[in-house]
């Protein structure tokens, strides 16, 4: 229990109003940035780079200022005597945490590597489209030496790229990931084989011309079924969707649509209500805090993933949700029987392009990019061989072959915007904490399956908000999972999930 | 000429990256506050608010940091002797004079009038539906001692609100609006009084059912028309329609519409439209400096009025427009004659509120306003005899009195959210400039009347853009009018405006 016996020291109260300018400034940046991708006019872009710029940079020397520092360092004796349990205990080590992070890479370095990321997207937007590789391996290549560089700044214990990893998923190295993939991988690979060499479900249903009015609203009315806050939310159109926060009180969604696809709005309307859900069931406490949004990309990723697949790819759910989708688009579906609409959404298929990749082969889009990052950042693989490396490696996982490298090592943006290592990890420990975390959900409220199937929600999201959500940021990985789930990160949920789920679509 | 033999000293750099952070920092601001007006979810404005007000804090902060002003004091002699006509005189010009207003008010005084304010506010939101003036009083008189608190930091020549009109009008002070506004109010009261004394023309043509769509529609073409770039800004619904700039590159206005009245939405737009040319038509080099906005409230309120009264209410802008207008609108518009419709959106009509006002009494409206702002701060009117001093005034200008207080001195926000003293004038200053302006468009370019009667605008934006948008801060209002219009400031133009529009349209 905390103990409340001890007064806060005056340090505290200014730790806390420097640390809220610095939030304030981020969220004024995560504003901007929502800005950005939804309604920035055309010519916009350059003065909002310089504005985002700047709110970065007086963020990090207001954030880094050695006031900052001592301050944290008068309060350890404070830390030690409330006990990590107490929230002011939780603020100091986490705060610690990230001006350690952020006073470790000098500014110089940090401008000249956001110049370099600048350049390289840059690069890569044309190099794509061109599927010019040759243009965009040198730049990839200073790239991963500027990532090398950066964890440079950091102690790691094994791997180069543990700091990138640490930065992403706080207290995970790549030991911990490299063994949760390979008992993953050795599992996965015989049941996608054994799922693909079933027949193909028929999913023409899902490409027939749906309105993208009708879309919207059927979209907003699920996520505001599912638990969704669109008083404290709004969702809006984005090339790429997103969500993001400015406050547990100002968390917004966006989406796009195809009139010919249905699968992109719904499920992604489903996925980002599920990120969004989660930073809305932030601890109010927490709220303006350091502690105040979402505990790592993997938990995150747990969130969304839940709630799009687990639950929005369920048959429980489409014995509720999908009598009203017909109603919404007679036209379309009223000659398709329901369990050919949710065979049609679980689809098994090997595809070359990540983000359109079904449940099953997902994972192994992660695990490939996650090896050849370690590879790339230790230096056992050259980035001229990547494109090679990801061919074999696609016909080893999926039993087919990208026939350019548009659709195969460029298509992502991650390496071409940010640093190589650690920016991907995160959506499989997402896939699988998402089946440990629904588990225990209903291992503790045997009723969530049932009330899925009459469209109720409520026990599922209040478990989640109370196990998992108001923690916000206070723990790391390792401590966040265990407190939600009461034990360790690990495949069996999933794995058990996966074979009852598929072993039942396909017989396998 | 400028003299550019002068090497710039280093400190010119150093002040330069100063500024622009702060620039960047009320840029980022000005987004947060037109999001809060747009999109913003409905729980969402507490936490914007703290936002704000930390933005606004670090803006102030490094704004009138001492170095700034060792800055400004070190670069007197360079901007010496480039002359008073170099740009970075001017901005050593300018940004001194804002530094040394923004060093005058003791930070406290500032927080404690801003959480006054917001009081106010709430207050008056409150006690005007309720038409209960008692309420509100006693707040209202705090404002008032509080705005000449605020004056008396400054110094100040004659009258207490001298500082008040200076900050709204920089280089402008009460003696010279109320010279303005006397002469303007003798002639103007007859002129009224003879329209109003006419048949009121038939305006039930605007308030049939006009669907909003449509509207839109319309006003985004008429504003593209105009010349209002839209790959530069963008327009968004919003409760009371505003326009903000977070760039010359990124301008935004907004409008509000109504299904039953086709004047909120298609003036609004070309009002808007106005203020956004403007700020579209900056010198680029000014762009991101404390220069790259418009130079006053009254220059600026001159460019909506312009292309909202001049331009948007003028008979040759609706020989090019009404056909179009009929074209979107059949049902609605196809019986009317482009006579009847031009009389019915110049119909004069004395009113209580001064939104809905006509362009005739509009400035009765404003003036009795700048008349109490100096009568309640030189203490020749108690905040108690407002109502009785509204009503009395009203029937001596307007020949009406209003019912009730809620339609007489409690309708407009401005004192109720801001000081007292310097809200109004702008408007009216808006009114007499843009006919003077547009005189002396005419007179340069002859051929602008007939390019209107064919729906292109361009001569006179681009005479506008090059003679008064240009500009930018970088000159007081009276050098500011001097270069643009080649005079100082007179009502004569906006007379003659005046009689010779609303003599042929009623005879008078």
């Amino acid at each position: 229990m905390p103990n409340d016996s001890h007064d806060a020291p005056p340090e505290l109260d200014e730790l806390r109003t420097r640390l809220a300018t610095v939030h304030d400034l981020r969220a004024a940046s995560a504003v901007l940035g929502w800005d950005q991708m939804t309604y920035l006019p055309a010519q916009g872009g350059a003065a909002r780079g310089r504005q985002l710029a700047t709110l970065s940079q007086v963020a990090h020397e207001k954030f880094t200022d050695d006031r900052v520092g001592s301050l944290l360092e008068a309060l350890r004796p404070y830390a030690d005597a409330v006990g990590p349990e107490h929230p002011d205990a939780a603020l100091i080590r986490v705060a610690h945490r990230d001006w350690d992070h952020a006073r470790r890479v000098p500014a110089d370095f940090l401008a000249a590597f956001t110049e370099h990321t600048s350049t390289s997207y840059q690069a890569w937007a044309t190099a794509r489209p061109a599927n010019d590789f040759a243009a965009i391996a040198p730049i990839l290549e200073k790239t991963v030496e500027m990532s090398r560089q950066y964890a440079g700044y950091f102690p790691h214990t094994t791997h180069v790229a543990d700091p990138l990893v640490d930065a992403a998923e706080p207290g995970l190295g790549v030991a911990d990931v490299r063994a949760l993939f390979s008992a993953l991988r050795s599992r996965l690979v015989p049941l996608v084989r054994a799922a693909t060499d079933q027949p193909r479900p028929d999913d023409t249903c899902l490409t027939r011309h749906y309105p993208e009015d009708a879309q919207w609203r059927f979209s907003e009315m699920v996520a505001t079924r599912l638990g969704y806050d669109f008083s404290r939310g709004r969702q809006d159109r984005a090339p790429h969707p997103f969500t993001t926060s400015f406050s547990r009180d100002d968390v917004r969604i966006t989406t796009r649509l195809s009139a010919d696809d249905l699968r992109f709005g719904l499920f992604a309307t489903m996925h980002e209500a599920g990120h969004g859900m989660y930073e809305q069931g932030i601890a109010p406490a927490l709220d303006g805090t350091l502690l105040g949004s979402g505990a790592s990309s993997g938990i995150h990723e747990s969130q969304s993933r839940l709630w799009e697949n687990l639950v929005g790819r369920s048959r429980d759910f489409w014995e509720w949700g999908y009598p009203l989708l017909q109603a919404e688009f007679p036209d379309q579906l009223s000659d398709v029987p329901l369990d050919t609409f949710h065979r049609a959404i679980n689809r098994v298929e090997p595809s070359l392009i990540r983000v359109e990749a079904d449940e099953l082969t997902y994972n192994l889009h992660i695990m490939m990019r996650f090896d050849f990052e370690l590879a790339l950042l230790d230096g056992s693989m050259r980035v001229r061989d990547l494109p090679e490396a990801w061919r074999t490696r696609f016909v080893e996982d999926l039993g087919i072959a990208p026939p350019d490298d548009r659709n195969g090592c460029m298509q992502d943006v991650h390496w071409f915007a940010g640093p190589v290592g650690g920016a991907f990890q995160g959506y499989t420990i997402g896939n699988v904490l998402a089946a440990q975390l629904y588990e225990r959900a209903v291992k503790d409220l045997p009723s969530i399956p049932g009330a899925i199937t009459r469209g109720e929600f409520g026990e599922l999201l209040g478990w989640l908000h109370t196990r998992l959500h108001a923690l916000g940021r206070k723990h790391d990985v390792h401590e966040t999972v265990h407190r939600s789930t009461g034990a360790s990160l690990t495949i069996e949920p999933y794995m058990a999930y996966l074979h009852g789920k598929f072993g039942a679509l396909y017989g396998v």
